[in-house]
């Protein structure tokens, strides 16, 4: 008997070529998961439906997949099983039973999304990979600022990189937030919103930092959302500082 | 003029062959120093001497070197220039100008190591190159009644590894502290010495987590000092939880 399992993992980007199976010399999330899930059901072609296609470099705290498995198995079996099989950078914080209606990607609520971005002076050894470095002057009550500007319903194409599928770029925000960690000399960003467009945060990164360092006018996102111009974005920030924090469902 | 410099650095140790300058295809944090001198002084060689031979692996918060450099640059500017030539994964932290009397090994007084050990029940990808992972049971009462037995002048000869110099083995370790750390679910261990033995740290680690575990006698540390026999301490904890932490100066 077929049954249907979610999972919440944990990983760490760096080495991955992004969650979702390409090329077939590729190390991605999905790969190594539909390996595993091949050697648990001996040999039967298993598909992992992840919640967010991350990109190359960008982590996971609560990335969720669903997949549907040829035997009935305790969930904490599951997990145990999973975790034994995957490599070092990948880790199963969760697995449950769900019944057939449930969908990591369609049943998905809001997702959030989490960026770190280190102040230091330097590139600190222990954070190269998991933060982004931007040394440059930051004015953080600008940036509180444009996070209002953010958070709503906007036309998002200036934000969408030309690789998305995405026609309609209208899409909604319902937390923007910025937390600055004293002792670790690092600012947080929080976003959630029902669905993002492709790079979406990290543009909208560039263009927060930008404007924290005044190199951009503070209510620059309204600007932004009129001219519709991926150019007028600029840069596209760091995968590093990138995480998949949650994944919540209603 | 020739003038001394001390320079205090962090590292990432996970992608070094250890500190120590070793088969000219190796590559080493002393390596990657030496590389930069000589590009800043045109050529010239100059030699790097560090606090402490970091091993594969083994990170360093505070490690410190000192050398002779052909040209009276200002500290700042050095450090700087120095940082412009690292790679990611080493930071210079401080350099300061040091009279020639100065020495980062001969002059250190005592050495600060740190080891993170993570206790979660699988590894998690973010802690993988930077903590060890010992998911057993941990009765850490024990092991803070074990490292009162660390402290003091002792014969550590059961806690050298082979490949180290030292003919005599008496040092005299002045902390031995471990903290818990009940947010990360880690423990993290504070060893500090006038001189420690060639893996010392971590074979007194694999001893300590044993004793925790209950796999050892509470006071086997005065056991393990009278037999004199390295087989007795059996394993060496991983490189990936040592940190050399400080280097004290008088």
């Amino acid at each position: 008997m077929v049954q249907r399992y979610k999972a919440i993992l944990k990983y760490d980007g760096t080495k991955f070529s992004g969650f979702q199976l390409q090329a077939p010399r590729l190390r991605t999330v999905q790969g190594v998961i539909e390996k595993a899930l091949v050697k648990m059901s001996k040999g039967e072609r298993i598909v992992v439906f992840g919640a967010s296609r991350t990109d190359a470099g960008v982590h996971a705290l609560g990335q969720v997949i669903h997949f549907d498995y040829p035997v009935n198995l305790d969930p904490q079996k599951m997990k145990f099983a999973l975790n034994s099989l995957m490599p070092l950078d990948v880790e199963f914080i969760d697995v449950q039973k769900v019944d057939e209606e449930f969908h990591a990607r369609f049943s998905a609520h809001e997702k959030t999304y989490m960026y770190r971005v280190d102040r230091g002076r330097f590139v600190d050894p222990f954070k190269r990979f998991y933060t982004t470095h931007y040394p440059y002057p930051m004015d953080l009550s600008r940036v509180k600022t444009a996070l209002k500007d953010v958070v709503g319903t906007h036309d998002f194409t200036s934000f969408a990189a030309s690789g998305g599928q995405a026609t309609n770029k209208v899409r909604t925000i319902t937390q923007a937030e910025v937390e600055e960690n004293v002792k670790d000399n690092e600012i947080t960003f929080y976003f959630t919103g029902d669905a993002f467009l492709y790079n979406q945060v990290r543009i909208m990164l560039g263009v927060l930092l930008e404007i924290g360092s005044q190199k951009r006018e503070i209510h620059d996102f309204l600007r932004l959302y009129e001219v519709k111009d991926r150019k007028e974005a600029r840069w596209t920030a760091p995968a590093s500082g990138l995480y998949l924090k949650e994944v919540h469902y209603v």
